[in-house]
């Protein structure tokens, strides 16, 4: 298996791009990310994409962007693994340069959630719960993520304002990223008095719907030398890439309180990596609730179970904590267009690697983590960065 | 890379499945290829499908299905490409076993077209094409088919009737196997009489709106040994792996009556494999209209530009013509339920190079080809199968 470096990134700044299409959303992050890397020698595009179908009526929807981007006769799929897209189309993109089928690969994370032609994105959402068994009865996804952290609140005695920190970290961080959706820092004033969704889940521990693009181009690390010259900014190595699942229905799990998927992938991540947890430098979780932030510390190893949420309260999380996350701004602040948050997190953590996250940058950035979780934690995809 | 052959496949018999949800129906096809393969140890399932979000309101399809066929912990992910759903989701199967990522992949083609909870399925089909610029206008599958026909027919004066030969093999072939929708073989006065979908298109040139699900097992050829025993039936391997694409658009075709991706797809495939169109003892093609197959013979290599419907009136294409095509029924007469199709040909390609196609057993057969087609031509995805 041939290792693989990440040689460009391509970021649209996240929002609601009433006047564009999904395909120039992803063309732009697309072109941005080959001028990067130096190439228009492509062999395949793989999407990111969750929604595309249910709210656009737009199904091939890679060959749709490959032909708008000028990327024709090249391998072009969609993969689709609800939030978790993103992370999911980059692991295939790693495997199609890992094996040597093609040389250079674009992988690019799209969402158009706003300005839809099919029904509501609320349903879309729901369509990454089990739609006979969970969303038939009603349930939203955010009605799910509030029913886990009622309960967690309940078992580990965590009080309503012991999330706050999760929200006013990622607003911090994302005030200082040019592509972030929301660019202002919150007080914790504000997240006290913030509207409730689904209790106990209020609108600053939700991340917000919206559309966005990210685009990265990967090579054989062997080869990065071709591409990267110059003028161009140095390449980031693939260290590791793990995916698990877990049961897609919220009552089937064993614990609901633990995120086995993250456990195993970022488990397997650690290994391939050949890391612990105290060598990652900053960790981008995906932090779409303030409750899947705690879980996904506690199941990553960074603290223990029912004491994720203390991290946000020590602020060992901010850029000079013990583990930095969300450190451009997360999906709460940046945005969560959910297909292509996976590919805006690694191209977040190529930006902290290279030394290019300007206001944001975390003080001497080597190993950076990327976590991506479709569902209610049924599809969790790790990834380990490094120079 | 390594080599990758197919250690097991497994089939749903295709129709219309009122009574089983499409949970029910990957699962059959999964447990089926796993129990041929003799192993439970499986490190990812991708799933080949279009409509699920569309149709059925349910994303996160891939890990939906490994949740209900016990496949926990492990990878899963949807690929989406049309009607190429199948092929493209067994090329990402291929490039996980080969680069080493995983030992045994699972690769399950699904689609449950009728009893939907969602929109029409003509609607649905219609998402394969360019959403903005075609179907916007109200254009449906069938309509763009109908126009490329009309053409060709003008353009190379092809008569109506000469596409009937196409409809009498696939279903003489479907007779045959027992999974097939339709197992009866029709005459030529059927096709004559047969009721007009979209001008020049009948009933009969058109494949039927259907539920099915096909699976196969993948592994290291150096590896098949371990998994295929004594009383599992021998493995086959994939020789050749590729896919191209075209513009979404039918009118954004240099020439609509050339299948380019098609072109290049099959000579990629044609390469690697170190094979001609000689070589090729049967060929599974993508008979969604009779008008896509003559297509196809043409930029593969079987006819020349405008002659490809000649092979239907000179039965070139018989079980003991010259170039057999769609042995066990193909889209019109098996079905074609769209993101599992990809998968049925491969299946019914490793049945064929086993020799355990029964009736339709096509003599001495050792090499064959498979090819899918998504949209009108803008992604083809070919593999070529061999002992």
């Amino acid at each position: 298996m041939r290792d693989v470096s990440i040689i460009g990134i391509g970021q649209m700044p996240v929002g609601e791009h009433w006047d564009l299409s999904i395909r120039h959303i992803a063309h732009h992050a697309i072109d941005a990310a080959l001028k990067e890397a130096g190439t228009e020698q492509v062999g395949a595009l793989f999407v990111g994409n969750m929604l595309s179908g249910n709210l656009l009526q737009q199904e091939h929807l890679a060959t749709l962007i490959a032909d708008f981007s000028g990327l024709r006769n090249v391998e072009a799929a969609k993969i689709e693994a609800a939030c978790a897209s993103g992370a999911s189309a980059l692991r295939i993109g790693y495997m199609a340069v890992a094996s040597g089928m093609h040389e250079v690969v674009v992988v690019c994370g799209v969402e158009k959630m706003t300005d839809t032609s099919g029904g509501s994105t609320t349903a879309g959402l729901a369509t990454a719960a089990d739609a006979e068994y969970e969303a038939a009865h009603g349930v939203t996804f955010v009605g799910l993520n509030a029913l886990i952290m009622q309960r967690y609140m309940y078992e580990f005695d965590a009080p309503m304002d012991g999330f706050a920190g999760f929200s006013i970290n990622a607003h911090r961080n994302g005030a200082r990223n040019v592509n972030a959706m929301f660019q202002k820092p919150i007080s914790l004033d504000t997240y006290l008095n913030a509207p409730m969704i689904a209790t106990p889940i209020n609108i600053m521990d939700s991340s917000p719907i919206c559309d966005g693009a990210a685009a990265v181009v990967l090579a054989a690390s062997e080869q990065e030398g071709a591409y990267v010259t110059g003028h161009h900014p140095g390449a980031v190595r693939i260290l590791a890439s793990s995916s698990a699942n877990d049961t897609i229905a919220l009552h089937d799990r064993k614990d609901p309180l633990f995120l086995e998927a993250a456990y195993v992938s970022s488990q397997k991540a650690y290994l391939q990596g050949g890391v612990t947890p105290a060598d990652i430098d900053f960790f981008e979780v995906h932090d779409a609730f303030t409750i899947m932030t705690a879980l996904s510390l506690e199941a990553t190893g960074y603290a223990r179970r029912g004491e994720g949420w203390h991290l946000a309260a020590d602020d060992a999380i901010g850029p000079d904590g013990r583990i930095p996350i969300s450190t451009l701004g997360g999906l709460k602040s940046r945005g969560h267009p959910v297909g292509a948050t996976g590919i805006y997190q690694v191209a977040e953590a190529v930006q902290q690697l290279r030394g290019e996250a300007g206001q944001g940058q975390i003080a001497d950035a080597a190993i950076g983590m990327t976590q991506n979780i479709g569902g209610s934690g049924a599809t969790i995809v790790t990834h380990i960065l490094g120079g």
